[in-house]
């Protein structure tokens, strides 16, 4: 479980756990930093890597080994399949917000060194040290824009001129990150033909939630809860604002549709791809998502299901991207494989609230307001020199 | 002119000089590191940058500056544009050898970061500084890679579900040098649509030729010719073996289809692309080849036009590609635009032959035999612990 103390890359180890994997956990705590960078938190407590891995065997009776490192290192990445011997590479671990990536140009760039690099390094140590190993790899949704053609799961069979061929779905991504996993698609596709390695490629949508089965047992095994405009997650920070009286913020009109999931069923869909995995030289895609809503819908949603009083704002969209478009995009090949989705309703919205409310004294309101411009160069975000920086 | 020490960048920077453009030359000699590291030469020798610059300026009476720095140092990048001020930008200063991107870990990484961290800078420089400067990118058709369908210039039409979108055309390029550029292809688009810039992305084939009417007014205008297995290119190569009476080597069945096109064509291209450049915002691709031939058919042409006796042999192919495929690509735009092309027959390559009896006696054939191996994660290739390495 690479990028395993981040918010996803840990309920997901816990669940494997769980379930009977033999899970270790790899991380550099650079979501950590960014945290000190930023100057914000996580909603909801977070231990620290190694209490979480000591609880987790007290609570479950189970073991789950700590590695910190950074991809980046290969030495580190080599070294790691050598101790551990994986059968599986779960990989989350790369910057995964958009905003941050384009914070300025020092953040673009290490946001495509980082999350490229880390991935080659660690396609170059699967094929020197066994190429059987399954490598199951976060993408995102994002990957594909917002094409005014139905979305395809990675490739989409054209005809063109009397030719027909299945060629790798086109990609419009919104954001340098974004771009960084179109990046990882196009490498890893490759290493699969070159070296007939065995992938599967999450595009997941934007999750929202922050307690799963696991994450509940103690406080120390709570997952992170971000709802600042860098990292936070668009539902999850409706939430907070609910909670705390701040209106909604939609931005532009809100008609952005995206495909959404519940952090529990980014658990149940990685635990399916890696107990289905792709065969030898396959590079497979999944879209790991399971509704899809606009904006505008999640904010009345948050609002309906408030028992107090709330308003939606729309503020000018920081960003460039369409705020009405066509959107559908397939999402049956984890179906298939079994996936029973949490869908959004009401109940998880109140779960959501509860947990915002238990930790409503934490909630920085400065945090909220989008400062990252799309169409500036240098965003009005003051962070100091820090990571990232030169 | 970015690049503008290298193969195509010294005689395109001369060709616009002596065409009334004010050209800049910037380059950080990389790719004489690469010789050092390989132990290879150019088979024609070539003089120092500065030695090259005070020669024009003898012979043309026209000034060209240089600039020595690395685009990967975005200080340089910035400082470079507030020194110049360029109206436009030819940008073709990238690792540019699939084989070498594809000796081992290093050389991969390097490439991806070298390439992708150089054009980052410089669109972040230019859209701090200037969003009306046009950039002119060298990409490759090899971004494409062999699809079953027509190749179109850089964008499709897909009828998909009864609707219709022109999106990215599906990129499966075949080494991380080729990834490089559809990593940069993804970025370009992005910057036009969030900052408005103004950019074409030249698709170029497979060049052939050495002599262009500059660089032939004085040998110190000479251009590089490289036949080694890394950096040459496949034409010039398969000269150098009839010349010396070594087997025309060809990779596998020999069936693989490229477009080529003569170096004086390359200079006519970019100076049109100059002459009429894109709009703001708009990303456009331009396929630049004039003619498909098959590798094998290029032996053939060679063995036909060499006086002498020579035989085609097929060795074993190091890459993974198919070696034989449909390949049919749309090249219109620059025709339309006026190209009136270089083709190829016995004339162009009875002047390579010429040049290459001329300075035969500096041959390595040592330097020839493929020794990268597309399926090994570590190459034969004997380096010395140098660039790109750690």
């Amino acid at each position: 479980m690479l990028g395993g103390d981040g918010y996803l890359g840990w309920p997901t180890a816990l669940h494997l756990s769980r379930r009977g994997h033999d899970v270790g956990v790899v991380d550099n705590f650079c979501r950590r930093q960014y945290d000190f960078e930023m100057g914000v938190d996580s909603l909801v407590p977070i231990a620290h890597l190694q209490r979480r891995v000591r609880r987790w065997a007290e609570v479950s009776g189970l073991q789950v080994e700590a590695f910190v490192g950074d991809l980046t290192d290969h030495r580190f990445c080599e070294t790691l399949l050598e101790r551990f011997e994986p059968e599986a590479i779960v990989h989350f671990a790369e910057q995964r917000s958009a905003p941050y990536s384009m914070i300025d140009r020092a953040h673009a760039v290490y946001t495509q060194v980082n999350n490229v690099v880390g991935t080659l390094n660690l396609l170059y140590a699967i094929a020197e040290r066994d190429r059987s190993i399954h490598l199951v790899k976060l993408g995102t949704m994002g990957e594909y824009g917002t094409p005014n053609i139905d979305i395809e799961e990675g490739f989409i069979e054209i005809t063109h001129k009397g030719r027909t061929d299945v060629l790798p779905y086109p990609k419009q991504p919104g954001s340098f990150y974004h771009l960084s996993k179109v990046h990882d698609s196009h490498n890893m596709h490759f290493a699969c033909r070159i070296w007939g390695l065995a992938m599967t490629d999450l595009n997941q949508g934007v999750v929202y939630g922050q307690e799963t089965d696991e994450t509940t047992m103690h406080p120390d095994l709570a997952s992170r809860f971000d709802y600042d405009a860098v990292f936070g997650t668009v539902l999850n920070r409706f939430c907070v604002q609910a909670v705390v009286g701040h209106p909604l913020s939609v931005y532009g009109k809100g008609g952005q549709t995206r495909g959404m999931l519940d952090i529990r069923d980014t658990l149940a869909c990685v635990e399916l791809a890696l107990l289905n995995p792709a065969a030898p030289g396959e590079y497979r895609v999944f879209n790991q998502f399971t509704e899809s809503f606009s904006v505008l819908e999640m904010a009345e949603m948050v609002a309906a299901a408030y028992p107090g009083a709330t308003r939606i704002e729309h503020v000018e969209d920081p960003r460039v991207e369409k705020e009405e478009h066509y959107y559908r995009a397939a999402h049956t090949k984890l179906l298939d494989l079994g996936l029973v989705p949490h869908l959004l309703g009401a109940g998880t919205i109140h779960s959501l609230l509860a947990v915002v409310d238990r930790h409503r004294d934490r909630v920085d309101l400065q945090a909220i307001a989008p400062t990252v411009q799309w169409r500036k160069t240098a965003s009005t975000l003051k962070t100091s020199v820090g990571l990232g920086q030169e």
